[in-house]
């Protein structure tokens, strides 16, 4: 999704892309294929590249290292995507920050997994604190029971479950000059772990709420030396108070919606900021802007139902990723922008429902 | 500028580049390089693709009747396309469904020169019937003898010099199927020849006149059966009246505001046209949108030109085309949308000379 904001702004893109056929690489010009765990493979990539960054989290401690000893720009910066990386590494800064977050403790010993249960009360949240996504590496512990085969991996951070209204998020651009550009406060709407449907600005969010909770996304993105897209994933607990959830390091889902309802898409924004270029306006280009997930369904064949939602609602903006259907991955989504909240989420959520094969009119 | 919305759109573009560093070709995965007017190259390049499209008119014939031989799905048809590549044709066919034109005769002797001087008056506006474009191919004659060596060359397109208020241009896409969709009718502003600004919507246009002269847009898209963009070039001669000026079937310097300025931009749009797929809303996201073009200077370097429009205006959208830099040649164009036309006039026309490097602050 960053090569068409990277043709516009005149920006040569390169992919190190895991397959020949992999969506990034359908859309770049220089797409060798590699591993991103393979330092040689990665190394000779960077060799001809000015600024390095990253479309997941993933990327191995020793290839970072050996990136940097390279002399390749990274960006964000190892020191910083370690907060991405690595669930304690991130509950243990922010606490430092004062930034809020649920109550939590890192666990190698059944004792200390117990005393924290006896603390915050069960069930808890268990998090492995490197590999996990979309729901992946998370579980909801009912017991102590359950616990037992998370200890015997290693370090599990432990979670209070937090009784929320809702979930925000709150998207921001940090350059290396240190320039910053948020955009509104956005709702995210998960189901089964995975964001299906964004809405921004975050409605009827209260103003001063608003503000807080970007001021410590923008404290985030300083303090942690964040440069790129920084996403800060926030529990709403009462309508007035927010603990942060998770951070990420990149383009995210939940800044979709910026594609096309800001003057500034998150992709357009991340190149700008990882390049140290000046930052472009974050404002909202329609008083409210609907996203919806396109999950893959069990029909491989997405063409005839993908004519039928442009003709439906010639105002939807449809993206689709260019991957592999397969049920439940994100293969794509769409944006539409206006003034009815309810009408725009109906048509939102219809036209990725219709792709994906949920419903059939 | 296609490669964005293909991207988004999960369409797979490839592109016969006329050298391996062309401005397509560094934005496309599959760039083949060959002449567009080398039969078997072209030919060659069409065989791996579903439709064929063009981004200039000056394919020949023979090359565009040896791909409809070998059954490509050319978009739009020679039998169209012909009406934007000889202003003879063109001429013929509007004046034929009564679409106002200039007055005009295509001449081979002097003697219907002199007649046509006569008739409308001298100077007359004389213009090559093939082959022109940004005022090349196109003279105004002050008297007979500058004729000369036009007809000499054979058949020339003589027209009245018309007295005009100023420039407009409707856009509107057409697909294969009979679907229509218009943008708003813009103004166009032309310096040199080369159009320099384009307004969207043109301010202060009669709604009547708007009204005839999209219709009059649409009438010809379905009469010559065009398909993806068509760009009519009008003269508003008193708020009241047009005249047709010139015909354009690809994606248009007048349609560059729409990228940003609507809901559909014009590549995404012209896609959607030759693709047959359902044609996205034209709708303004904004009351207005300003698009000034970057013409090249005498810097060959743009990069701190460039960083220091993006740091002024966080607002301005920048579309540079990677061309190589030459004095006059359209490298690049910015868009600013906004409510105040004074304002965004400024903005965008204070980018554009900034980069170009005719001021300096």
């Amino acid at each position: 999704m960053c090569a068409g904001p990277a043709a516009e702004l005149g920006v040569t893109l390169a992919v190190l892309a895991e397959s020949p056929d992999a969506a990034a690489a359908q859309v770049v010009r220089s797409a060798p294929v590699g591993d991103h765990a393979d330092i040689a493979a990665v190394l000779d990539f960077a060799a001809g590249c000015d600024v390095v960054t990253f479309d997941h989290e993933h990327v191995p401690s020793e290839v970072l290292a050996a990136l940097v000893a390279a002399g390749a720009a990274l960006q964000p910066t190892p020191a910083a995507l370690v907060f991405a990386q690595d669930k304690v590494a991130m509950r243990t800064r922010l606490t430092q920050l004062g930034i809020p977050c649920p109550r939590w403790v890192a666990a190698t010993e059944m004792d200390e997994a117990l005393a924290f249960g006896e603390l915050v009360g069960w069930p808890l949240m268990a998090k492995a604190p490197r590999g996990g996504y979309d729901g992946k590496g998370v579980e909801i512990a009912f017991g102590p029971e359950e616990l037992t085969p998370w200890l015997e991996r290693g370090l599990v951070l432990l979670e209070e479950l937090v009784d929320f209204r809702r979930e925000l998020a709150v998207l921001l651009a940090h350059s290396p000059s240190g320039q910053a550009a948020a955009w509104p406060v956005v709702e995210t709407v998960q189901t089964d772990g995975i964001c299906t449907q964004v809405i921004a600005p975050a409605p009827g969010i209260d103003p001063d709420l608003a503000a807080r909770a970007t001021e410590a996304g923008l404290r985030i993105a300083g303090e942690l030396g964040v440069t790129g897209v920084l996403a800060v994933e926030m529990f709403d607990l009462d309508g007035e108070r927010f603990v942060v959830n998770e951070l990420a390091m990149r383009p995210h889902n939940s800044g979709h919606w910026s594609m096309d309802g800001a003057i500034t898409g998150q992709f357009e924004q991340h190149l700008r900021a990882v390049l140290d270029l000046p930052l472009g306006s974050p404002l909202p280009r329609a008083p409210v802007t609907v996203m919806a997930n396109i999950l893959g369904g069990d029909e491989p064949e997405l063409y005839s139902a993908y004519r039928h939602v442009l003709a439906r609602d010639p105002e939807l903006k449809v993206h689709l990723y260019g991957k592999q259907v397969r049920p439940g991955r994100k293969i794509g989504h769409v944006n539409v922008s206006g003034t009815d909240l309810a009408d725009l989420i109906e048509r939102a959520q219809h036209a990725a429902d219709y792709i994906q094969g949920v419903i059939r009119e």
